[in-house]
């Protein structure tokens, strides 16, 4: 469910929701006040390492395509946010990662077991904060989203380090683990805003392209970019044994393919294994392939939107898609 | 929050809710159901391992102690367990633990990782259960408690290998790792009774009173037990650097207190030092004042029952109470 990469997102996007997002980042500061200062540190910790909070955005965008009331959206928008934060948290301890964009990870800086606990707390603030004033069909929408992420990340932790994986099983994952969430996200702000079920259906539409779009090119950018713009080490999944997109190409059409399943079956690669891998992968159309796909679900995501959103908005969430296109680090 | 012991629990305590306690069983197997494979085989794992359900049993005892609509109570009684569920699963992780009810723990058979998952998997299937028919008054004491275990457990996990812990720490942390959850499902029964406000906090000390006993009684039984009767091994919480009310009496009374000191700071503990460990407390009269401590919460929450309880429901709980007061293993 990695985002490292949206704090590169144009600020200017948001614009028409500024208000809003500042309200969120408050209200995140002061939901996640404990009395134990460990725990303290550890969530201002999470908050402070940013993001551009690309899923309270879209749910924010999508409730101001129609005629929300202010004070009743914001608890879903920040609850939205301390769900990804919760999930974040939990996958870095599950990914052992180091790092994440650019700063060191709670489980780097406090150990796995106390970052598994900070997760589970702020699952409970983001459920004590919908308590008050969501409706029921809302909260279910949110629970069953958890609960279809929780079983991706499963799924990915199964099949790691397994090369027959297809296209289907790669695409199957990601709606589960990433794109179902902004999905959701999306939807909830219809209903926020009154949309009626019609429009909320391709607002969701919309935001589950967005999703796939946006893990796709997280696939890519771990194999094209830099450590220095990803935040983290380059090869990263690959290494993890995650069997992405640009891998499930090359496994297939690169004729170094038996040499790259063999690297992957070997399941702890060193540097100059994840070194060859990339390699392979680079020789190959990999990474055109995967832009192309990119790029059809970005496409999908421009034309889904329905028509009786308001300008404003429609323009925020078409600069979403133009921007997950267009990002190379 | 470790109730391993809990299965030895005699059933004719609960005889009165026995088709309750029959129907969530049936729900938490239904509820668990998931389309992945590696999920399912996790969650049917943690409800097998079984347990004699104490926190949902108190719940139901208490809501039987007024006059509740038998459908409506039975959600909660579900969600409660799968959220003690949840906390037991990522608890073995954050112990590290092997066994648990004599059964190997979900991270020693499918991994931590996976564990993680499962543990949040659970979060949400609780959550999701209770979006449909809980008023937001009990969801907020749930998710109160829920955040407050998370602290708790943060604490002891900072605080572990530290011997400059008294009574008071230890008693806070015990209230917030245990007792708190135990109190509020006995005063979310309360409610779901429809018991008026001043039983319900009542009952809610009655709660807190058994978790405290409960806790303590445990913390016991790690000294003076044997590895069959606990399904772990003995002296499990020393070596893990958890100083429980045994060891801080004998810190402090034992002529070879600055040894236990040293063991306890050493971190990395051997058998041996786990051995003499427990030696130097048993030469103390550290069981015998923990068994008392027990008694005075045992006997605080004897006396705090509501006089408006009906009679098989007052029977129940004051039975319940004797058990945790006799159990040995």
């Amino acid at each position: 469910m990695g985002d490292y990469l949206v704090s590169k997102f144009p600020t200017n996007i948001f614009t028409i929701i500024q208000d809003d997002l500042e309200a969120v980042e408050k209200a995140l500061c002061s939901i996640i006040q404990s009395p134990v200062d460990l725990v303290n540190d550890i969530t201002v910790h999470l908050v402070q390492a940013g993001g551009k909070r690309l899923r309270p955005a879209l749910y924010l965008l999508c409730a101001r395509g129609g005629s929300p009331n202010t004070t009743e959206i914001l608890p879903m928008a920040v609850a939205i946010e301390l769900i990804h934060m919760a999930t974040l948290v939990h996958d870095d301890v599950i990914d052992n990662a180091a790092t994440r964009r650019g700063r060191p990870t709670a489980n780097a800086r406090w150990g796995n077991h106390s970052s598994v606990l900070a997760g589970d707390y702020l699952w409970a603030k983001a459920f004590s904060l919908l308590t008050d004033n969501t409706d029921n069909k809302m909260l279910k929408i949110l629970t069953n989203v958890i609960c279809t992420m929780c079983e991706g990340e499963i799924v990915q932790l199964k099949e790691a380090f397994n090369p027959d994986q297809d296209e289907a099983d790669y695409r199957l994952r990601v709606a589960q683990k990433t794109a179902g969430f902004i999905a959701a996200s999306c939807e909830l702000g219809a209903i926020a805003g009154g949309m009626d079920e019609g429009d909320a259906v391709q607002v969701r539409e919309y935001g589950y392209s967005i999703g796939m779009a946006f893990q796709i090119t997280d696939d890519i950018l771990d194999i094209t970019a830099s450590a220095e713009q990803l935040g983290k080490p380059v090869g990263n999944d690959l290494r993890q044994g995650i069997v992405t997109l640009p891998v499930i190409y090359a496994l297939k059409n690169s004729p170094r393919g038996g040499e790259l399943r063999s690297i992957i079956e070997k399941q702890f690669m060193s540097d100059d294994d994840v070194k060859r891998g990339l390699e392979i992968i680079h020789q190959t159309k990999a990474v055109e392939y995967s832009y192309a796909q990119v790029n059809k679900y970005l496409q999908h995501a421009r034309r889904v939107l329905p028509a009786t959103l308001n300008n404003p908005v429609r323009e925020a969430l078409l600069a979403v898609a133009d921007f997950v296109g267009l990002r190379k680090y």
